[in-house]
């Protein structure tokens, strides 16, 4: 609502960006870009990084010029943000329930390549409706579920059902299989990893069977998402992959390991919340200027990058408690720590604007115009 | 950055608001209103209730209206979008540290009243700085720890000391004491909060004490929250109360108990996050558009309004999974709920309006002016 000034001018040293701020380390946000680039161009299948991540056209165009189809959002309101902003190409990994919010998603569909799911008659009906009456042809995805209880029909017939009804829907057009198993992505070792991705994999070439057998092409099969890509990319399965938290990281994900036991540490962290101190009222104790308004803790507390001997025990709404395990630790009043956000899509949603650092030098100020655009 | 527009017009009925949206029961929240008013009378204190509960000068006036003598902010953001909304009176309840931060601190107190607190001599050398430069005389609370380990300092000596500080310093004055028990709101007992606040009440006393005897007198020892305001009011040490939760609710607020074991009941549910199920997959499940960036789960899930047999079992980022425990209930994909949020303050910060509700249509919008307001 309100024009929230950015933290910082282009040029001045890191030092002097004001706290609390969203800040992007572009060498290592370039180099997450280029790796999931070149794996996904190996594994032969397409990547439709999830939006949903970082909000901002910006970084999508940055996918796309790297390789990426387009890509994914869960509401209307990211996706305009998206397509006013230059993403030519949307997939709403989501379905879109309310008169106002098909109108919108229609109004979209004739300005950029939009795509949206179904689990439910209910969703066709109300998506052809406006489809017809705009004149246009909506390309509807049938939403499987693949292993978590969220939405999504079960695997095999009834997706069938659903999809035959898409295609006998004037204004529709069946466009293939959602299929994303977000609990998969956060299991810790590769074993359960890919027993998980084994299920979802199996789910999807059932399904893709059932359709076939009854005369029915599945175009496009779509899913995964940070913690499990080279499953479903190497699966011969899926066509187009979402992951999306592989350009920023977060704790949450960084806990993910590998066959060795040791953590996975494919990407790098390259967001971070820049938080000043502003009280040190106890040898053992310290205060920072971002709370959980300025940090999502819902996967749990950030860690402060490159202090291993300092935590983030509390958050309060604008308060965040440090706990010193070393005395030796000199933590002034004025001095500013960088936290690895708990988890990064929440943490982007509090902020207007990311500050890209680079050498230590603000580079570039890039708005997260899809902030708050849960609609 | 981005302007939302709003999710529904003034005078449609409350079934059309486009969803997530955030609600306020009109009645609900004037009597929550009116009954802290007279409380507050009753007690012969004054009220001057958190603003970074509702960010929103509009509320922060009626509390005025209704008798408050101003409003508590955490940032200087938040006290600007007071200023600028109209609030001539804003207790900056947290020290404030940077160079631009302080800057804009003394140009809004050239144009209202304002308060801000410190515990170090750190923060009076950067006031006072600014303050001289400026030609203004700054009024600085001293914090207290009065029971929550954040920041303050310890009662009694090291008070006493900074206290003097601050009156020997050109440029600012000593306005008195900020006495925050945080912790204790959220007791459920009545007996452990009297401990509590026992406790921090002590802690004033022996402080005020030490400074009268020192020929210092603490003009304002300000505090308190919804859980315990009555405690803190009644104390005849404290002259503010700063309860803002009052207005709303939530559910974690109504989890306090009175005596006899049982919900202390004592304000409604005022606000609430209006949402629609868009998925119904199977008999015992319903998942709704609003997640946590919708609403926040930092303090535990929301509850369903008016429906104690559907639980909200699970928050992604833009989906909420409904557990539907009685086979009768009848759910459809497009049905709205209303949701009373876990914790209020941060559920807020993710919304740019308020919708006001009376017999069941919009009756007003008011931006949320302070929404990320956290520099």
């Amino acid at each position: 609502m309100q024009l929230h000034t950015p933290p910082a001018q282009i040029g001045i040293p890191l030092e002097m960006v004001d706290t609390p701020a969203l800040l992007i380390d572009l060498d290592a946000f370039e180099r997450n870009l280029k790796k999931m680039a070149e794996a996904v161009r190996q594994m032969g299948v397409r990547l439709r990084p999830h939006a949903k991540t970082h909000k901002c056209p910006v970084i999508a165009l940055k996918q796309m010029a790297a390789g990426a189809v387009g890509v994914c959002c869960q509401k209307v309101g990211e996706a305009e943000a998206m397509v006013y902003g230059g993403v030519c190409d949307v997939h709403i990994t989501n379905e879109i329930v309310g008169k106002s919010k098909i109108e919108r998603l229609i109004a979209l569909a004739k300005q950029a390549t939009i795509a949206v799911c179904a689990d439910d008659p209910i969703h066709l009906s109300a998506y052809a409706a406006a489809a017809q009456a705009n004149n246009i042809n909506l390309a509807v995805f049938v939403e499987v579920n693949v292993g978590t209880p969220r939405c999504g029909l079960d695997p095999g017939e009834p997706v069938l059902k659903l999809a035959k009804q898409i295609q006998k829907t004037p204004g529709l057009c069946f466009a293939g299989l959602q299929a994303y198993h977000g609990r998969a992505q956060h299991k810790r070792t590769p074993e359960q990893r890919k027993e998980a991705i084994r299920y979802t994999v199996d789910c999807v070439r059932r399904t893709k069977a059932v359709l076939e057998a009854n005369g029915i092409k599945c175009r496009t099969v779509t899913g995964a998402g940070t913690g499990t890509y080279r499953l479903e990319g190497t699966s011969k399965v899926f066509d187009e992959l979402q992951a999306g938290s592989y350009i920023f990281m977060d704790v949450d994900y960084a806990k993910n390991l590998k066959e060795d036991g040791q953590p996975l540490n494919e990407f790098e962290h390259s967001l971070f919340v820049y938080s000043t101190i502003m009280s040190r009222p106890t040898r053992d104790r310290a205060v920072l200027d971002a709370g959980h308004k300025a940090v999502s803790i819902d996967s749990g507390m950030p860690l402060i990058y490159g202090m291993e001997d300092v935590q983030y025990t509390r958050a309060s709404d604008e308060h965040g408690t440090l706990k010193l395990n070393d005395p030796q630790r000199d933590l002034k009043i004025g001095d500013k720590l960088k936290l690895i956000p708990g988890h990064c899509d929440p943490t982007v949603n509090l902020f207007d604007w990311y500050v890209g650092i680079r050498n230590n030098r603000v580079e570039c100020l890039w708005p997260i115009t899809a902030r708050g655009a849960f609609r």
